[in-house]
């Protein structure tokens, strides 16, 4: 029984490390979104989608690793993608020589409205997430994240 | 000119540590949600209601406060409970005698549903994310999200 407690709380604590994970998230990207939303009506997901495709060569991209790229199911990045089509800022193009498909092409407005929002995307998630933490333990923090992405999973 | 290039590269460095947290937490959440639903039915925001709600006494909750604990927005969680009520895991109550309202309730089938997931979720976090860090590297990172959440936003 004793064992039984001392295991289910080395349980609990290291849950802790997940748990705070899960709520720091949740709360950065909420306030970060309202932000973007608020100040240029971009929210996170689209200012994602516009930052991916402008760092790439053309600001273009195969939809399949665009939805990689930004962690949306093909289905959601497809409306997503529609949307910001609608407003100008994306195009679809279609590739004949390649049955891979549809292209996604950032725009010249598309790349202007990136360009206004960056500057307080990058200000927001200082102030939000990197002021919390010394250079040192932000070195830590990124070397975590390359041992867990660069692992293949199981 | 040099200046403003070490500046940048400074910034670059620090922006690991953001841009891994987002795709680490992207990457987990997607397996989770995918494990969860194929073996329970039950996405992973559904889970986090039942668990949320399971976690107080009479497993009862306050719909705002519910909102808050699981960060979704107001419409998102009544669409939510909405579903799990249909699904008979989940009842709404009214509380005559307190203006704020409506509170969620978790049902036996809804808390029968909880326990039969439970292993999986705890395990598949077990694999996913806790098994790449060390128990000193779990409570350290532990530290770092108490110290993001116990600070009051400006």
């Amino acid at each position: 029984m004793s064992s039984q407690i001392a295991l289910e709380s080395v349980t609990d604590a290291e849950f802790a490390a997940w748990r705070g994970f899960v709520r720091v998230h949740a709360s950065v990207v909420k306030q970060l979104d309202a932000d973007l939303e608020a100040s240029h009506q971009l929210p996170l997901t689209s200012y994602e989608v516009l930052a991916t495709l402008g760092d790439q060569p053309g600001g273009k991209m195969r939809m399949c690793d665009l939805a990689d790229a930004v962690v949306l199911s093909r289905s959601g990045l497809t409306r997503l993608v529609d949307r910001l089509g609608r407003d100008g800022l994306i195009e679809r193009a279609e590739c004949a020589s390649d049955a891979r498909g549809a292209y996604a092409v950032l725009t010249a407005a598309g790349r202007e409205r990136l360009h206004e929002a960056e500057p307080l995307h990058r200000e927001m998630i200082e102030r939000r997430f990197l002021s919390y933490f010394s250079d040192e333990e932000l070195q830590v923090l990124a070397g975590f994240w390359e041992r867990v992405l660069d692992t293949p999973q199981t």
